[in-house]
C-alpha cells in the first residue's frame, strides 16, 4: 500500500491526511497514513490560546479539533513526541527522534507532506546565557506555553504589571486577555503605530483605543533587553532607556515557518523563510507542504507572503491531501484577509484588513489611491449603533479594489469579508459603491458604510 | 433656470434633488428644485419605526435625516402637507392639492421625479363601513403610523394581546417590538412558513424561533376578518374559524407600489404595480422616477421585482438626481440582500437572504440546487459562538452562485454581504468555498460558515 508520511499534526497536517484518506477511499486506493508530531497535542487551535488564557475558553482540551486518540480511530498511525530531524529525498527517508529516544529512527514513505508549522520568533535579549527563555517571558504559540502562562497568572505572587512585546495580532489579543485577567498591560512595538499591517492613519485610531482602555502603549520602542530579579525571572524590560517594570513578558513579535528538515533534504526555501509550493502544494517530486511553514501567492499583486493563519492552513491541507490521492484541486492564493478584536477596560474595538497595506501596495508598483470614512455600524438612532472607520484602497486607472482596513466597534471587523469576496470576484471600487447589501436600522446604515467609503473614493478616482 | 419637481420628500426624492443641485451646481447650471411632500415629514427612516415603537429609539425626530427646514436651507423649494393629485404629460404640469386647501393647484416643471414610495396594502377585513381603517388596526408605514402606535401602547386600557397579521419583515420588527414592551403575541401569516422571502426549510427555522420566544405563530392562516367591542375598536382578528383575542392588530402584509400620479398621467405601470424606469431611472422624456414606487432590474435573474427598500431608494435617488442635472450615472439593479432579527424572550434571531429563493430560481428558468448546513457564528470553544443556518444556492452546469440564506445567532446575518459581493463580482460557488475570509475565534470558524456551506453544495454538484 502507497504510504504517505506527515510530518506535523496540527490543522494542514491532519486535514490533508483526513482529506487524502477520504479521496484515496473514494478512488479505490486506499492509503497507509504514517504522521509525526512533535508535542503531544494535534489539531488544536493556537488562536484560541489568548482566549484560553483569558479565561473565555474553560480548558486546553476545549480548544482541540482532533485528538490523538481520535486520529488514530480514523486509521492515521500518528506518532507523538516525535520531532523530524532530517530528510533524504533521494532515498525517501524521514529520521525523526522520540522525545525519550537517544537515537534517531527512520520513516520511509512513498509521499510526503511537510506540515511543520512555525516558530515564535525569540530575540536574544529573551534567552539565558544557557540559551533557554528567562523566566516568564512567554511566547503564546502551543498548548503548551498556555499552560505555561496558566501556571505564571494563578502562581504564588500573582504577575501584577505585564509587557506585550509586538503590537500585533497576538499582542493586542494577550493585551486583551491580561487587561481582563486583571493585569497593569504596557504594550511595547518597535512599529511607528501598533497594528502594522494596517496604513499607519489606521494603527494609531487602534493605538488609541487601547489607550482608552487603560494600557500603556509605547511605539517606535526597539526592546533592547531585560533586568532579573534575584530569582532569575524577568523584573523589567529595558527599552529606550526606559525599564519598563513586568512581571511577565509576552513575546508577541510574529513567528517563522519551521521548515529545518525541508531545507536539510535540499527543497527550496523563499525570501521568507518558507517553502515554495506550486497550487497544488507539491514543493518536489511526491513531495507536499501546507500551511504556516509555507509561503503563499497573494492574489493581488502576485508575490508570494507569508501569512500563517489556520485559514490558510486547513484549505492548504484539503488540497495537498485531494492531490496526494490522485485528486484534483488548487490553492487559489490568499487576500491577506485577517481580523482581531480588543475588548476590555471599557472598549470593544474590531480590527479587520484585507489587500495589501498602501505601503505593501506601492512596493509592488500598484499605483494606489485610498480614503478614509467615517461611518457608523447601524443606523444612527439605534442603541447598537457604534464608529467605524473604513479604508478602501483601489488602483488608480483600472479602478480595481485593492483592499479594505477597518477600525471600529461591535459588528465592523466582518464586513471586511464583503471587500474580500469583491476583490476575489475583480470587482471595481465603483463594484463596491453600487452592489446590493443588506441593510436594516440594527445592521446598518442605509448606505452601508464600506460602500459609503467606497463611493467616496470612488468619487475622487 | 430649469425647474425640477420631485413628488415625494422622503429617501429617494430628497436624495435626488440634492445630487442634482450638487451636480448642477458643480456644471455651472443651476436648477430650481420644487418638492412636494403630502406628509409633514421628510426623509425619515420607515426602516426604523419598529424600533421606535419598541422604545429602542427615543423620539420621531431620531428617524429624520434631513427636516423640512434644513432641506429648505438646501435651497429646495419644499411644500409639505401637499399631494399630488395629476399629471398632465404633454403641459409638464402636476396638480396637486394642500391638506387645508380646498381646489387643486398646478405646478409646472422642465424635468419631473416621481417619488412617492409605496402604500401599505390594507385588505377590506381591516376598514370598517365608512372605509376607514378600523381602530386599533394599524399598518406601520409613516411616522403618523408610529405615532397611533405610541398613543395605543401608552393609553388607559394599554393593549395586552395583539395579533400580527404578516409573516415578513414588518410583522417580525413589530412581533419584536410589542413582545418587548411586553404584550402578548399572535403571528399569523398566510404562507407555508413565515419570511416567505426565504425557503420554506429556512423559514421554519425562523418560525421555530419565535415560537421559542413565546410568541403563538399560525401558518396557512388566511385571515377573513375582525370582531370589534362595544367602542368600535378591534376585539378579535378571525382566521380559519379561529377568533383571536387582539387589543392592537399589526397590518404587516406588505406594500404596493404609489402610482396614481403617473397612471393619471399615462405612464406605464409594470406587473408588480411600479413604475418602468431605464438603468437611468427615466421613465419618459424629462420625467424620472426612484424608490419604492418603483420596480427593478434582479440582476440574477434579469426580471423586474419590487424590492421597496431604503437602500435601493437612495441609490435610485442618487442616480436619478446625477442624470437630471446632466451627470452620467445608473442604477446597477438588485440582489434581492435584505436582512432582519427577532430579539426578545430570550431569543436573538438573525435573518438574511440574497438572491432568489429556491422557488423564484426556479420560477426564472434556473436549474437551482441547493444545501443548508449547520455552522456556527465562532470558533466552537468561544462564548461568542451561536448556531447558524446556511443555505447556499448555485445554478447547476455553470456552478454560478445564485443567493445565500441565514438564519442564526448574533453576527450570523451580515454574512449575507459576503455572498452579495460574490454574487455582484459573478463568482462560483467554488469561489465562494474558496475565497480568503477573515477568521479569528470570536468572528468565525476556521471553516467559515457561509463556506462551509459553499463547500458541501460545490462537492455535490
Amino acid at each position: 500500500m502507497n504510504r504517505l508520511l506527515v510530518v506535523g499534526s496540527d490543522a494542514a497536517g491532519m486535514s490533508a491526511a483526513l482529506q487524502a484518506m477520504r479521496t484515496a477511499e473514494r478512488r479505490g486506493r486506499p492509503l497507509e497514513v504514517v504522521a509525526l508530531e512533535r508535542t503531544a497535542h494535534t489539531s488544536y487551535s493556537a488562536c484560541g490560546i489568548p482566549y484560553w488564557i483569558a479565561g473565555d475558553v474553560p480548558a486546553s482540551a476545549d480548544l482541540v479539533a482532533r485528538t490523538p486518540a481520535r486520529l488514530r480511530e480514523s486509521g492515521i498511525d500518528l506518532h507523538t513526541g516525535v520531532a523530524a530531524t532530517g530528510l533524504d529525498l533521494e532515498r525517501g527517508v524521514v529520521t525523526a527522534r522520540a522525545e525519550d529516544g537517544d537515537r534517531d529512527v527512520e520513516f520511509g514513505y512513498d509521499q510526503l507532506l511537510l506540515a511543520t508549522g512555525s516558530e515564535p520568533i525569540v530575540p536574544a535579549w529573551a534567552r539565558t546565557a544557557a540559551g533557554t527563555l528567562v523566566p516568564r517571558v512567554l511566547p503564546v504559540k502551543t498548548i503548551a506555553d498556555g499552560d505555561r502562562w496558566l501556571d505564571v497568572l494563578v502562581s504564588d505572587g500573582a504577575p501584577r504589571r505585564c509587557v506585550v512585546v509586538g503590537g500585533g495580532y497576538i499582542g493586542l489579543e494577550m493585551a486583551e486577555a491580561l487587561l481582563r485577567r486583571g493585569l497593569e498591560v504596557t504594550l511595547v512595538t518597535l512599529d511607528d503605530e501598533v497594528m502594522a499591517s494596517l496604513d499607519p492613519d489606521m494603527g494609531s485610531r487602534v493605538g488609541d483605543q487601547l489607550t482608552a482602555a487603560g494600557l500603556k502603549v509605547l511605539t517606535r520602542t526597539p526592546v533592547t533587553g531585560l533586568t532579573t530579579g534575584p530569582d532569575g525571572a524577568v523584573a523589567a524590560v529595558v527599552a529606550e532607556g526606559l525599564a519598563l517594570p513586568a512581571d511577565v513578558v509576552v513575546l508577541g513579535m510574529g513567528v517563522t515557518p519551521a521548515t529545518a528538515v525541508g531545507a536539510d533534504g535540499g527543497l527550496e526555501i523563499g525570501a521568507r523563510g518558507g517553502y515554495l509550493p506550486d497550487p497544488t502544494q507539491r514543493v518536489a517530486e511526491g513531495v507536499w507542504a501546507a500551511g504556516d511553514c509555507c509561503e503563499v501567492i497573494d492574489r493581488i499583486t502576485g508575490g508570494r507572503v507569508y501569512l500563517p493563519l489556520g485559514t490558510h492552513a486547513n484549505k492548504q491541507g484539503r488540497v495537498a491531501g485531494t492531490v496526494i490521492a490522485g485528486g484534483r484541486a488548487r490553492y487559489e492564493g490568499a487576500l491577506g484577509t485577517a481580523i482581531t478584536r480588543f475588548v476590555g477596560g471599557g472598549v470593544h474595538v474590531e480590527i479587520a484588513r484585507v489587500g495589501p497595506s498602501s505601503a505593501q501596495a506601492q512596493a509592488a508598483g500598484l499605483d494606489v489611491a485610498s480614503s478614509v470614512t467615517e461611518g457608523r455600524t447601524a443606523s444612527g438612532y439605534m442603541p447598537e449603533a457604534s464608529p467605524m472607520s473604513t479604508k478602501v484602497l483601489a488602483e488608480r486607472g483600472s479602478r480595481r479594489l485593492l483592499g479594505l482596513q477597518i477600525v471600529g466597534g461591535p459588528g465592523a471587523g466582518k464586513r471586511v469579508d464583503t471587500a474580500a469576496a469583491a476583490i476575489w470576484g475583480g470587482c471595481t471600487v465603483d463594484d463596491l459603491a453600487s452592489m446590493d447589501l443588506a441593510y436594516a436600522p440594527p445592521f446598518a446604515t442605509v448606505w452601508e458604510a464600506v460602500q459609503l467609503a467606497a463611493r467616496r473614493l470612488a468619487d475622487r478616482l
